[in-house]
């Protein structure tokens, strides 16, 4: 049988899974990344996770190739790029080292755009030619499809719409050093942050109010708002109004079918997503009215990221 | 000899030319666009204008098609909707009229993109996969190519920049109503509009208090900045600014290899060119610095337009 695997690379973990033409995985592994300080025992570790997989699998396996999706990846470098979430400094040349433990077809993509290309091969996105993926995590993260490809930039870096200027320079400082950048305020981070703003700007009693920053979580404010906490409320009102801004913004840019929303914050559920729909309506330009869906991820959760970079290898095969 | 027939649909004039494989425009002719408000009576006009052109010419053409750029043109639809510039309302069906006229292949598209494609074919963008032409004219328009290719979005209205919001909504109105949209700014009139809002915030003397906004056209701020004009001075500089940011912007979202200018606010030259180089790079982001140039148009200024609407069709003989 072909398989194709497919590696996510995350800050904390590590996934790898065998996927199927029709995006099943049929079996997956992980293992911790930042026990793997050393690029090259961290690789010798995935090779001898990938083997154990494809070589304990009952039956026989013909491997097309791996697909990798990882943060702040060039996939025109096959190079992780100073990943702010990463152990490993500097460019590092993955894709040439993997090559020299492991002989099969390889790709490299960013996490972003490897679940936009797992969407449209396995997921909602299917038949789409024009939609973009938002993840609203700890940052944002956005893979871009258009004319059916994935827009990957000049040297892999497009996407990067976390930190778009959203208030002429007079904003939240991102991660990154962009003052009024989207992240700062469109995130899981992004949503504590502006509890603090709201606990500023108004006197409301709330649960907030005797709970430290360092001790907020993003399911702390959905309960809370559950619960009809006015700050929590205002909180998630004033984010979608925010994301509905940028997703206005972005289909000024390429037009898509569709976005589709992933991520902690999407977790929510209605408390963002209603306030959002009804904000982004009158945000978009008379000539997209109507024409703009937002819509979930159709990803399986725990496999999501490993499907969407078998997709990788998986668009090559179709 | 095989030739394209290139119309470029403005709201002033109607210009057609005859355009060779090498994007030479042979020759050309132009007509005024307001003098038909009827719809049909202006294609009349237009295949006639086309058949003068192509008759008269010494040498015998083979007509391979005709490709129209038009402001609001859907190339998806083959129509014009609502341009607020064109005297014909709605949503004109010029693609399915002109062939009941003309038979030869026929392709639209809105004047930003087909300024890109031109570039692509026979500019300065020879050989370039992504870049983002922009033109700030009047209004502020944008072309996008990724992967080598136009995005045009989900029904062909990508690239509608100048109604990016800025500024989290609390800003100036564009003439479609958005608040704080890059156009109200960053554009000929934009330029105008700054110049009364330095004279608002600042009391230096400048020529400018002595004349009326009616009376103000951007070629007397150019002469005025040259006579150390502080008004004029600050204006550019707040313009380039906003500029450099936007484009800042734009790069996080496809990561262009450059950006090309054009339009009546970049014949301001170093005034807006300056400021504008030294904030871009402020601006990028550290995976984007160094890497993305800005650049001006390589097609000739009179028949630039109608170059870009037959590489529409020239992009098929390549």
């Amino acid at each position: 049988m072909n398989i194709v695997v497919g590696v996510d690379i995350g800050g904390t973990k590590t996934k790898v899974g065998l996927v199927t033409k029709e995006g099943d995985c049929l079996k997956d592994t992980w293992f911790r990344t930042r026990e793997y300080p050393d690029f090259d025992q961290y690789l010798d570790k995935l090779v001898e996770a990938i083997k154990i997989l494809v070589n304990e699998y009952p039956e026989d396996l013909n491997v097309l190739g791996v697909g990798i999706g990882a943060p702040n990846a060039s996939s025109r470098n096959g190079t992780i790029e100073n990943a702010s979430n990463l152990k490993w400094k500097g460019s590092v040349p993955i894709l040439k080292k993997m090559r020299k433990r492991f002989e099969v077809p390889m790709k490299l993509m960013n996490d972003a755009s490897v679940a936009a290309l797992g969407e449209m091969l396995f997921g909602n996105a299917k038949g789409m030619k024009d939609f973009i993926v938002v993840t609203l995590g700890t940052g944002f993260g956005a893979g871009i499809v258009a004319n059916g490809q994935l827009i990957d930039g000049y040297d892999g870096f497009a996407g990067e719409l976390g930190h778009v200027d959203m208030t002429l320079g007079d904003g939240r400082l991102t991660g990154l050093g962009v003052k009024g950048g989207l992240e700062a305020y469109v995130s899981a981070t992004g949503l504590k942050r502006t509890i603090l703003y709201m606990m500023s700007m108004y006197m409301d009693e709330s649960r907030f109010r005797s709970i430290a920053y360092s001790d907020l979580h993003g399911e702390d404010i959905t309960r809370a708002a559950e619960e009809g906490d006015p700050i929590a409320l205002k909180a998630f009102d004033y984010t979608a109004d925010i994301l509905a801004k940028a997703l206005a913004n972005f289909t000024a840019f390429s037009q898509p079918e569709a976005f589709f929303l992933l991520g902690g914050l999407i977790g929510s559920g209605k408390w963002i997503t209603e306030p959002l729909k009804k904000y982004f309506e009158d945000y978009l330009l008379e000539v997209y009215k109507g024409k703009v869906k937002l819509m979930y991820s159709g990803m399986k959760g725990k496999t999501a990221a490993i499907c969407g970079a078998a997709a990788l290898i998986w668009e090559d095969h179709q």
